[in-house]
């Protein structure tokens, strides 16, 4: 998607080989019109796939997969961190861990909102390890619900992410790849 | 709004006096229809007022917000939720305390977003004792912006959140006011 390459060129900051920031209109400052553009990119790639809802890890995917859920016409479904696990009959919970942040938390989803009749796109910003987005998946499916994939705004190719989701047969659609990053320099797949 | 109210009235679950759940629309599965409207009540009420941009607290009021700022041409900053306080000269805090769920936070902007030439809205899903609002009205003058307003979605009018901003001379746009709650039964103010 050039509209978001040409703004991840213009205002993204490479602290480093691994850490991207796009804090001015992504993650911190949020561009509406951009995040629009987004959601009607995602919905013409997973139109006619039978999605009935959208789902995403609060808090940074809730912008874009929001705009998603306006275009396909579906709810979307917040799935919450919680520090702690919590036993409650109507919540369904996996453990994710971040390796990049060095913290661990329960991904939880309520089964009021999620069934073994949905049929899920996951929205979220990043595409790096794969870490949130392999926990998404895990927790989709104890809910009994199928991944009809998921939707990023940034993956960074050099990152196993991908990899991880094609080998459980799960297609990824990024709207901006990241081949190789160093301080100050960003270099895009395509 | 009458649309929230209804919804309110039909899902809300009133699950004693003083907590209501809208889990099914708002804050767990989100409805996006239900958020654009929302949003253009809000950019409706707050027109012509010179606002520069939309602030939130992440995470229940992203999707209000975002709606907001999009339907007002606006960017959107989201007020960091913080475990502890960093020492950065660009990052602006302020610590939060919830008496209802017995927790503090510091809410953190970076002053790359926020400057005196802001006049700023906040988006919010609920006003109760008002503790995040004055959380963030601190924060965002803190950062030497001005408070336009602020737009909730549901108020419960029988808690001194409204009193506390009134005393700052902030004004409140709610879509929904709740006087009453007890176990199964809301009755509003309206």
């Amino acid at each position: 998607m050039k509209e978001l390459q040409n703004r991840i060129m213009i205002e993204g900051v490479a602290v480093n080989s691994e850490i991207l920031k796009v804090d001015s209109f992504v993650n911190h400052q949020v561009d509406p019109a951009l995040m629009l553009h987004v959601g009607q990119e995602f919905a013409e790639h997973f139109k006619n796939r039978g999605i009935t809802k959208i789902a995403t890890i609060e808090s940074s995917g809730i912008a874009p997969a929001l705009m998603t859920a306006q275009c396909m016409q579906l709810p979307l479904i917040i799935l919450k961190k919680q520090p702690s696990k919590v036993l409650n009959d109507s919540l369904y919970q996996t453990q994710v861990t971040s390796f990049t942040k060095e913290m661990s938390y329960e991904l939880s989803v309520s089964s009021k909102y999620i069934s073994e009749n949905d049929h899920v796109l996951i929205i979220d910003d990043f595409l790096a390890n794969g870490e949130a987005a392999t926990g998404a998946i895990r927790l989709l499916r104890k809910a009994h619900a199928t991944v009809a994939g998921i939707g990023v705004l940034i993956e960074k190719t050099f990152q196993p992410g991908r990899e991880k989701l094609a080998a459980q047969g799960i297609e990824v659609c990024a709207l901006a790849r990241i081949r190789h990053m160093e301080a100050g320099h960003i270099t895009f797949a395509d």
